[in-house]
């Protein structure tokens, strides 16, 4: 057990979160489920925020709630006195519906719609991020017919290439993200953005990738930004109030990642405030309110999927597979980028790993994996099947593919645990059927 | 345009499904939006259970209905005479709750729950597809309980390994999926099978793959299969009235893809019936009914998805994006297996190509892309997207990533539009939030 959560063994070798065994979960609510430790989550936000506050002063978390969305997260998030960063008018709907405060919120996207740039200024979200021409024009337009004046950034490419998945790298030259620093594009945007009427343009934003380990590329990445932030001053005498350097924090899936200590979580924003202390005074400018992004690293580790082994299958001298009660429906990051976890047998933590398993979902296809390769306990049908660290981009990125039904979500604390997204019916998923 | 479909490019060089201009179509029910030719399902149907008929005799096709599943589909079907095939409660529920007939309903799944099985059953649903041994042990009790005597399939794996996209092979050695015949597996799940007091084994399954256009491969699938009920014949006296060699059919999605005639498409059961004609006839067996069941080949080419380009990004020596209204969230297969498409601007068919483009879409997320390097006329803000072939595995395969909203589907046909499933709304979304 780390310190940060409540995932532990107890001394009858079970597996517990939040002082609940997994074993009491799966009776209460059925498998599959999605468990949510709540203490984990506001310990991030807790560590997150305070170590911005001291190391850095001025600035703003903001929870990346493409990550894991649904009401009860902006709740806990908003208690936590942090902020969101959404990217979709849904988001923003569900932020709002539990009175999450606009003036806490970061509106991103390549492509928002106009409906969704809309909800936006008419509920008054503070920060809306700029990713074009066109999209500086509509919502100049959009606020004019509000009279408002909007608070925006400007989503610029740094050039930082960050050393992660091929696919969810975001900040190279090539990206469907944001103006280019190194071409010239930020520069000419900024200057666009500046004279709409009914637009404040008070920073720039970034993101350089997702599930980064390195320091050294955050650093690089706020090296670049005030390069260009005196860029801006020297040559167009503009100063910035805001400075938005994103997330991508890197969280531990499986031993092919390093297991964080808080502290070592809370590195992340002091080398970040540190390399920005540093540069702002080198760089002689303004020294910006900051905002952040952190959503994996707040939420993944924080999740637990729950399943039950169903048929077991020994093809001799190949593999072991294991399929349950899931998939690629409530966890399609196997399908997608390969992506490892860590699978445990929660009633069998203390039995010494012994069989190879490939862990497989339920689905009609193939590819539909969760894990590959996991050293288990021998398994029987009926035993609980727990996978690791998937708090974030699972139930967000959840399906009905093969018309499954989404698992519930329950948010556990303190031996309590409480549905916070129900079961979906079979009526659900005809409920807009003709 | 082809015989089978209503897909055409009209005196004023605009695309026309079913007798309506995708642009109107788009003014009707806005975009993003599932475009579906009810006249090419309906074709591909009649020309499948002709063919199997005409060639084959005793029969049954059985749309796959995990390629695209809504009330609707299992409307037109049966209005076709075909059968489908479900892999879950959520399809059976879905084909039941429109009537379908259970007596034409087979139902798949190497993981199928017990409330799965159990509705099965209580819904007289005609074969049920075995794929362990403890499922025949559940199911026969299940029975038990019901008083029933269920009607089983067994999968197995006939060991062809077809070509065709890593993921979607399924009947190579190493599947999760059923039991290998060259192991001995498949002989002693059949002795097994046919002990049990509440199934009746009336045949096997097999499926060799996905997308799959070599005839050869379905061919070899067949031979494979009546070379074990020749074995199960002389050594055990086993003689079985069914047979299902399931789909995998390739469709048309891009130049990489042979573009077929309906002659084409009906080649695909005409070469199964042949060998297994002559195969069954050289190997002395009972000619057993013939089940077949094509899914994507059915639906897939019969779909358009409409899209309204938003946000036009040119990065200079390196890429033009469009970013259209949908993305991974209404078609995740680019993300998913890197499946090409083919992309065409409705209002602007006659004008020449100039430009190469990717199409990506609106989630945060850099992967989120629809199609790369697509040569199409200049585009502006605005103009309409329209990607072929997309009636399989687009819905079906849908999420709400980033609290996006799953597009509408329209069925077309003789110049109508109708919606068969609605729009998701925001509050659709969370619904089941606490």
């Amino acid at each position: 057990m780390n310190e940060r959560d409540t995932l532990c063994v107890n001394q009858n070798g079970q597996l517990e979160i939040g002082g609940i065994t997994l074993k009491k979960l799966s009776e209460d609510f059925g498998t599959p489920l999605y468990c949510m430790d709540q203490t984990y989550i506001e310990n991030m936000c807790a560590i997150y925020d305070k170590t911005l506050k001291t190391e850095y002063g001025d600035g703003l978390i903001c929870y990346a709630s493409k990550a894991f969305s649904c009401k009860e997260i902006y709740r806990i998030v908003n208690c936590c006195g942090i902020g969101a960063d959404v990217v979709s008018g849904g988001e923003l709907y569900t932020a709002l519906s539990v009175g999450f405060p606009a003036e806490k919120i970061c509106f991103h996207g390549n492509n928002k719609l106009e409906n969704e740039l809309e909800l936006a200024v008419k509920n008054n979200v503070k920060y809306i991020v700029l990713d074009s021409y066109t999209e500086a024009d509509d919502l100049d337009r959009i606020c004019q017919k509000y009279n408002k004046i909007q608070d925006v950034l400007i989503r610029v490419n740094p050039g930082v290439e960050a050393h992660t998945h091929h696919f969810v790298q975001t900040a190279t030259v090539d990206s469907k993200f944001g103006f280019s620093i190194s071409s010239g594009e930020a520069e000419q945007m900024v200057l666009s953005a500046k004279n709409k009427k009914n637009l404040n343009l008070v920073g720039l934003h970034c993101h350089i990738g997702s599930q980064i380990f390195e320091n050294k590329s955050f650093s690089l990445g706020a090296e670049k930004m005030t390069d260009f932030y005196k860029l801006l001053k020297d040559k167009h005498s503009i100063e910035f109030d805001v400075l938005n350097l994103g997330g991508g924090f890197g969280i531990y899936y499986s031993n092919d990642d390093s297991k964080k200590t808080c502290e070592e979580y809370a590195d992340y924003i002091k080398n970040i405030a540190q390399t920005l202390n540093t540069a702002i005074q080198k760089k002689g400018l303004k020294k910006p309110f900051l905002i952040l992004e952190p959503g994996r690293s707040i939420v993944g580790e924080a999740g637990v999927t729950l399943y039950t082994a169903g048929r077991i299958k020994t093809i001799k001298d190949v593999k072991n597979y294991i399929a349950v009660d899931g998939g690629m429906f409530d966890n399609p990051r196997f399908a997608l980028y390969q992506a490892k976890y860590t699978v445990v047998v929660p009633e069998k933590m203390n039995v010494k790993p012994s069989v190879k398993y490939s862990i497989a979902g339920k689905c009609c296809e193939s590819g539909d994996l969760i894990a590959e390769d996991c050293y288990l306990p021998e398994i029987v049908e009926g035993d609980l099947i727990a996978v690791l660290s998937t708090g974030a981009y699972n139930y967000s990125m959840s399906s009905n593919y093969n018309r499954n039904l989404v698992p519930p979500v329950v948010m556990i604390k303190d031996g309590k645990a409480k549905i916070v997204v129900k079961k979906q019916s079979y009526d659900d998923i005809i409920r807009n059927d003709v």
